[in-house]
């Protein structure tokens, strides 16, 4: 078969202008999160193909890269198919695949390595992840996530660190203006029993609540009534919108209307959250109580937040609390509660904005002629060697035929400085 | 099926305590690689599968792992299996693959990216690559790569630099009485045709010779004569490594022997390289011509390298030119060099020797009591966001019911610095 030049499809090759900003994103991210008690840790981009089958990505879990069999329980596998087997090919041929986000691991991570951790285990993860997603524009099949966790942490000391981490982060990335939205799963659930909507249906409502930014109020009427919603729920739970658009205080508001449907200490804690990340603030934005605010993923069990940005739409941060999945996997349940930032999405913007990485050192190039060699190329060598130790960056190539090309080439890059060497004697 | 606590088969989890040493050697590699010129690339991990199974991979194209077609495209094929297809069922069920070193997928870049690429690229990767190799101590299915290569330079100041790179990096690593070995393909292919070896077999000695550290002359002796070469040849051929164990000056001596079978320039291509090197030392190693030093790929084709280490046992960098390689992407052949080092064998060192990451910041905890909140909590949190504001690396934490065994297990993590708070009024 022909070599392919193309990357696989729907993956990127990073030139070295996109690396350069990537590499310093990573480089606060590190910094800023150490400051905080984060500890860096990695796991397998390979995950065994029970944990990502397991029911807790969603959507996600249709777009698995799954890895093959190897060796004899292969070829036993394609035995299987060949003989009709009954249970689906891929199923037969499978045992791993390629994780899909960074929380699954790091749940498996802790149940694996709990007795060697901390607790609370503050953990910062940065890795790849795939999806088999359509490829289209800013998305990528493999992608970078930034995740940073606290396990074993139940009082809202872990919201709000999490809050106060991802926030100092953004700020020293340059990012302002930005909003940060809280809400909380109980409230959303307090909320659709209020208006009456069987249990078993609020995932459903809060897939088209989710859309109320897009379609708004009345968009998600029609749609509810659509869904099969009786009018009484619907305008009783819209009711609760239209009055928390009025409301000076849509907190104290909900806790009022939603009386005994509310659980007790769920509205302090999220004012505590809110109140504690107000008082220290360490960049420019804005922190919002938004009832709606859903977050897609079905294990979350209390507060979920995102980050906004208005000037350039979307979201570029987002978590919340999941106190029930490490339970999955050890059999007793452990408070976790993350932040993942959109690291893809940040580089994105860097780079449109025409980011520089502040503070790169001076950069030299050392043009040397064709024919130089022996103990004049030591000399040079040698000089290289003494400029780099001063922390200089030094470039050394041979000059080539066409120099004024070389050194615009070298200039895109940052070289402001030549030295030219020609042949002695 | 049930959840898996383990990772993939030979695949680790990575702890924070070996994760800090891991960053610090990649922030060495970076910066000490960066003061060269050289700039950081990234190519996906997943590769298509056809440059994968190329034949420039040697006994890794065995250990790959396959990545599954989705969707419609792996139907069609189990339906191909189902129906007694003659291709072997892995080639019809997989689009890709995990790459399984950074050589290819950097081939594979240049021939993608050449055009926005400046002339000579050096280029930095650091990446994870994938083996199915039988697990064992010290060997992961998983592990970390970091290459350092020059395309487009086609005289020896590739070598030059490549060498001084990695010495410089090893050193500021802390390596001290390295030995930096260096041969040359086209020496070991002269000394084969002088001793009469035919052509095509010339691999098959060379991977005898690769043996002579651990199975001595006579050992490379009586293997190669099983393997059916004649007395004569074999004698003439260690003839030439008994010669140069008393030759003074191994080069002088080869070039002298071997006469016309070693083609001009070659003998003062290596010298050059070996004086300019030593000539300007950054670190504390020996530099040695090594007529026994193979490396098993079969794509070099000039100069090879290896990095050894007495006290440890065997190898933690290697290397050399592979001229023709790229050409099997582009059609036009492009010099290229390359230098990888063994980054795992280097962190499993430096854990083994007990490393501390250097220069580490001052780390407090703050321990707050249960039911500390309000106010009070909001004033602490600020407190901690100064304190980070100023460098200091501070974990806030709620105090477990054993405050000692916590406190020890903080300090096992680095913290040395304890402010309580307790509930007021």
């Amino acid at each position: 078969m022909a070599l392919s030049k193309k990357p696989t499809t729907g993956m990127s090759d990073i030139l070295p202008a996109q690396m350069r900003v990537r590499e310093y994103v990573k480089q606060v991210i590190r910094e800023t999160y150490s400051a905080f008690g984060f500890t860096q840790i990695e796991t397998p981009c390979v995950e065994p193909i029970e944990n990502l089958t397991s029911k807790q990505g969603g959507d996600n879990e249709k777009l698995i890269f799954r890895i093959l069999k190897r060796g004899d329980k292969f070829e036993s596998a394609v035995q299987k198919i060949r003989e009709g087997a009954s249970e689906p090919a891929q199923d037969l041929v499978v045992d791993s695949g390629l994780r899909y986000d960074l929380t699954v691991p790091l749940v498996r991570f802790y149940a694996n390595n709990s007795a060697n951790l901390p607790s609370p285990f503050k953990a910062l993860q940065m890795g790849n992840v795939w999806r088999a997603d359509r490829p289209q524009r800013g998305r990528f099949r493999q992608f970078m996530q930034c995740d940073i966790d606290i396990l074993g942490e139940p009082s809202n000391l872990a919201e709000i660190e999490l809050i106060m981490a991802t926030t100092t982060c953004l700020g020293k990335l340059g990012f302002q203006g930005f909003q940060v939205r809280i809400n909380e799963r109980r409230i959303l659930k307090a909320m659709a029993a209020y208006a009456g909507f069987p249990e078993e249906s609020y995932d459903s409502v809060f897939v088209t609540l989710d859309k109320m930014d897009k379609i708004g109020m009345d968009g998600v009427r029609a749609e509810l009534l659509e869904n099969g919603f009786t009018e009484a729920q619907v305008e009783k739970y819209l009711e609760l919108f239209q009055g928390l658009e009025s409301a000076s205080d849509g907190l104290s508001y909900l806790a009022q209307t939603l009386g005994d449907f509310l659980e007790d200490g769920i509205r302090e804690n999220l004012q505590e959250i809110m109140e504690a990340v107000s008082s220290v603030k360490t960049a420019d934005y804005e922190l919002l109580f938004d009832a709606t605010l859903v977050r897609g993923m079905s294990y979350y069990t209390g507060t979920i937040f995102e980050v906004s940005l208005p000037q350039y739409g979307g979201s570029c941060a987002g978590g919340g609390r999941y106190d029930k999945m490490v339970g999955r996997f050890t059999g007793n349940d452990t408070p976790a509660c993350g932040f993942s930032i959109g690291f893809e999405r940040i580089v994105m913007i860097l780079l449109e904005e025409g980011f520089e990485v502040p503070g790169a050192a001076g950069k030299k190039a050392y043009l040397i002629e064709k024919g130089v060699g022996g103990a004049q190329l030591s000399g040079i060598i040698a000089q290289a060697q003494k400029e780099r130790a001063e922390g200089t960056q030094v470039l050394v190539v041979r000059m080539n035929k066409n120099k004024k090309f070389q050194k615009e080439q070298l200039q895109a890059e940052g070289y402001t400085d030549f030295t030219e060497f020609f042949k002695e004697g």
